[in-house]
């Protein structure tokens, strides 16, 4: 396990952007891996691995074991990484004791969950589930310029077959994740029980002003365009603050033509915008447009893009697959509480497609994308354990 | 003068950042021109060119006519380049007509002006004028890492002769420049006189704050470092509206780790700070780290760097050298008003060792760091014909 570490900083965590190097490199660990356990490799067209080990009916699609094994640019070791060296856990158990599943396994490391080279996230599983189609996804570009289909085909994991929930089904999904929220850590539990997933907007922005000098130009005859976009970051902050369940941020902004001394005439920037209920993202959405229009007409910017380009609706995992799971934890002994997701997973994806439910492990201080990310040997111990009691009920079932 | 058009755009403006290829052919361009009407060239250690026309009397420092062929980003095509190119009137004209000055005459290309590739502005007339050492010089870099020093050798412009003024000394200086406001298309005058020019100060602002998840920290556990910008750019803004006379502007930000779903962890930009008079700007620049501390303490968010990395106090010209000018507008027969330059100059640098003035000729709106900046050829033609005529009187004299 402690050979998956391409891309590991200094500073204790991991950069390994989807596609780059490293994550080529951990996909070649990766498989040499689950060849170790007797399993079968394809790799689809958007550069999804799946593992498949048999089972006595292979007439039967794969009960999957996904999660993902990019990261942020300056993210931890535990995030999505947890979740496919937990499935390989799994894998190792069943072979190291010779069992023999009714239903064959896969273990899958979906590409570019993290959307944080490729906006959106989820985008290999997205593709997959047929949310996204694969030509979408091999057009999205990095802040580089580079293209996800061209990355899929440099480092070699551009595959025969299709990304498509028909062509290459599953029968249902499991994922073991870290919280990435302080919850267990607070009641001092090391499992939740994952019943869904918040719902989750991206927006892209784009402000146009005017090239002004810094010097000459007074400050009420100005269209200053980072003032605009500094005003909307404000504006943003406190209508998340308003509305109860709801979330939003700014992480990405790129000025144009930085120079000291002339005005920005163009701005993007993107918005992370997340509630708890579909209902209540829209109430957002509504007020982050409304004060961002505001902001512009005021300011004599113009708003020249609003771009809606990335939606997960809500998610609630099938309630026999979250049966599975609290069950498993229960008779595994661990101490566990329900709970909903904050962060998007692949697992939102595979339930819009197959019964799917997801285990959470508690982690420090609810620290994630951050070098500083941490989960106890324990934990991540429980969780596989608890991953391979609930593949073995629903294998069962 | 068609010719020196390297860096056009097609929008009609400049982007010839200093050092740049099209920044080396125009220098080659500029010394093939001033060559036509023999002068001897030195490039100085800077790159600084002197084009000197020799005098009666060349025992005695030559009379220096100067301004920059650098441009902003997406600059227009007369900041700077109308300066240079009235000087090289000048020289055509004593040329076809074989007048003889007491002084000799040196037509001077000065290097970064703008500052726009290599913060500070005014570097080269600020390195010559003992302001600046050619180290630090050498040393400053663009957004993609090149320095300076580098870049001026790889174009072939750096000179043997020292960058000072008192190994290549000046007797006088003046400079035509537009206006880049817009106070004489107001009161419908083609020149302006130029009495000082304004304070101004630069600043380097470095946050840092925390890499957090955008979907699972809640609002109220963050230390969002591109929010906390945000608020001190808003800021920035309504402190300089408070205070009478002042102008403050943040043009130029970098965030990271630029991921949508990860809340940045630093952020660096930079104010142009500016006032009328020096106690105008102290009051400002005082009043702008207040705030600035004043977020940061609020957000914590770490305010690791306020580094105030260029000052150029307020500059009053000599008068001798201003009443040349008037005189010479006055004889030309051109309407003209006394004012106080908003954006700095080389002549700002070049006063603090020898009697300097300039001549602003009026532009369109008075846009000015754009490519829709524009001034009509007869406002160019006046104001290198009063140039003429404040040369000849400084001569005489
Ligand atoms: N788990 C996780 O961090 N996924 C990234 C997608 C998101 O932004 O929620
Ligand atoms: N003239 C001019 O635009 N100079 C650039 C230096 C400044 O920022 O004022």
């Amino acid at each position: 396990m402690e050979s998956c570490q391409w891309g590991s900083t200094p500073d204790g965590g991991m950069n390994r952007l989807t596609l780059n190097d490293d994550d080529k490199r951990v996909r070649e660990w990766f498989i040499a891996q689950v060849k170790q356990y007797g399993c079968a490799v394809t790799v689809d067209a958007v550069g999804n691995i799946f593992a498949t080990r048999p089972g006595t009916n292979n007439a039967l699609p794969p009960i999957g074991l996904g999660s993902h094994l990019d990261t942020q640019p300056a993210g931890g070791k535990y995030d999505g990484i947890v979740g496919v060296l937990s499935a390989l856990e799994v894998l190792k158990s069943l072979h190291d004791n010779n069992v023999q599943t009714y239903a064959p396994i896969a273990v899958i490391d979906w590409t570019n969950e993290e959307g944080a080279r490729f906006p959106p996230a989820m985008l290999g599983s997205g593709v997959w589930a047929g949310k996204f189609t694969p030509e979408y996804a091999y057009g999205r570009t990095d802040l580089k310029g580079a293209k996800l289909g061209d990355e899929l085909k440099r480092i070699g994991f551009k595959g025969e077959v299709p990304a498509s929930y028909e062509a290459n089904p599953l029968s249902a999904h499991y994922e073991v994740h870290i919280e990435q929220g302080p919850v267990l850590e607070a009641e001092n539990k090391p499992i939740a029980v994952v019943t869904g997933v918040q719902a989750i907007t991206w927006f892209n922005v784009e402000l146009r002003g005017r090239e002004q000098h810094c010097g000459t130009t007074p400050m009420d005859r100005r269209a200053d365009t980072l003032l605009a976009a500094a005003q909307m970051i404000v504006g943003i902050n406190a209508v998340a603050l308003s509305i109860p369940g709801a979330l939003a941020s700014v992480a990405v902004i790129n000025s144009t033509p930085q120079s000291i001394n002339t005005l920005a005439s163009s701005v993007q920037f993107n918005i992370d915008a997340r509630a708890t209920d579909d209902a209540t993202l829209a109430r957002l959405e509504a007020a982050l447009e409304q004060r961002c229009r505001e902001v512009a007409a005021q300011s004599g910017v113009e708003l020249r893009a609003w771009d809606r380009f990335w939606n997960a609706k809500r998610t609630v995992f099938d309630e026999r697959m979250v049966g599975f799971v609290r069950e498993s934890a229960a008779e595994g002994g661990f101490a566990s509480r329900d709970i909903q997701s904050g962060a998007g997973h692949d697992s939102v994806y595979t339930a819009a497609r197959v019964p799917t439910s997801m285990i959470f492990i508690r982690c420090k201080g609810g620290i994630s994308h951050n070098p500083a990310e941490y989960s106890s040997p324990e934990d991540i111990a429980a969780g596989a354990q608890v991953l391979l009691g609930a593949v073995l009920k629903y294998d069962a079932y």
